[in-house]
């Protein structure tokens, strides 16, 4: 007999930047500014590395100072000195003005009616959580919203989700982390968590990463597969 | 007083990938099979990235592997699915087969000729770093060539490079790491190393990561500066 894991979650915790927002216009913002649309990609990446080396070796880094200063690095031999401030305010004002994506109201008024609970836990700070769902409406279906910023470490690591949950005052096996990326849905799974993966568009899962245990195109899907 | 520690380090530890590897022809190869040029950089950033976080949980990956899965995802939905591992295998073998920077052999060469031990320390495999040292003639002016894979994690976690310290049978404040990226040096920092950083070109350095103890334009420069 298998297992039964199939009972549905309690709560579920989301993950922010691109699972729930739409990062899209940061590419635009990046052309405004000088640089390439494109290079927008490797800005957030090369965010993350440097976030998660110094999580490797132990710090609980600032995501807006980071994110600001690889920004600043990144426009300093590209745009006159004199802009360089002004032009980094800039994209880091669109990173603060997303959008959820377009499945996002649907699929959280899908869950909320099926009566899960619902908190986001963001490496980013709770602000940048605030003003994304106050825009979308959403705000009053989050029970809290949480940031890495009060707990010991950064996701993946489990100390990240472990302070959520006993924030939340539930067990890890009856709370669902649903995010976009696989580093995100990998430690989830390695800190006892269910996960649910949103491929938003990605070409597929890393094989080098634990597997989600439900994976969906968006959240609308994933609230079908849910409730 | 100020304290010494003007010293000459007695062992200089490299860095391998874009440190001592010219790595601009990885750009081409993605070209060559269909990807934008541009790319190399976000590819790169994301496999650190994604190693980053498996290293913060507790991982030792294997570099060659995420770096073959990362590109076959960014391959799968670009070109058809029975070009992809041959354009993965394709792009691998540009990335086994790179030369070093112009200025390595000259500021190798000024090392060796000034007394210093000298010693690789790569979070890749030993055998691209001795492919490499190799091509350029300088196999011989290394002691010995070390991975992360023999240590208990990757760089930039301390027992990164104090596995490799206690192989060379040195002291942290007798050695200095020389790499052009800065997680690097920041984990050397922090190991109680002394830190060398190659600019290569890039903007400036993170106010977030420890500073390095010198710094230089490519490796002619360092090692001018440390004979």
């Amino acid at each position: 007999m298998i297992p039964s894991r199939k009972t549905r979650p309690s709560l579920i915790l989301f993950d922010v930047n691109e699972t729930l927002s739409d990062m899209r216009p940061l590419a635009l913002s990046f052309e405004d500014v000088g640089l390439a649309a494109h290079e927008s990609e490797a800005w957030f990446a090369g965010l993350l590395r440097d976030a998660f080396a110094l999580t490797s070796v132990g710090e609980n880094p600032d995501f807006a100072e980071l994110a600001a200063e690889a920004l600043r690095l990144r426009l300093r031999t590209r745009v006159p000195d004199q802009e360089v401030l002004a032009a980094v305010d800039s994209v880091m004002q669109t990173f603060g003005r997303l959008e959820v994506h377009p499945d996002v109201v649907g699929g959280i008024r899908a869950l909320r009616s099926a009566g899960l609970r619902l908190v986001t836990l963001s490496n980013g700070s709770t602000s940048v959580a605030d003003g994304l769902l106050s825009r979308a409406g959403l705000l009053d279906d989050f029970e809290q919203l949480l940031s890495v910023a009060d707990a010991p470490a950064w996701k993946p690591v489990a100390a990240a989700y472990t302070t959520a949950l006993n924030t939340c005052g539930v067990a890890a096996d009856e709370a669902m982390l649903v995010a976009s990326h696989p580093w995100d849905i990998d430690g989830a799974a390695r800190a006892g968590l269910r996960t649910g993966w949103l491929r938003r568009g990605a070409a597929g899962y890393p094989s080098y990463f634990r597997q989600p245990e439900i994976e969906a195109a968006d959240l609308e899907e994933l609230a079908a597969g849910i409730r």
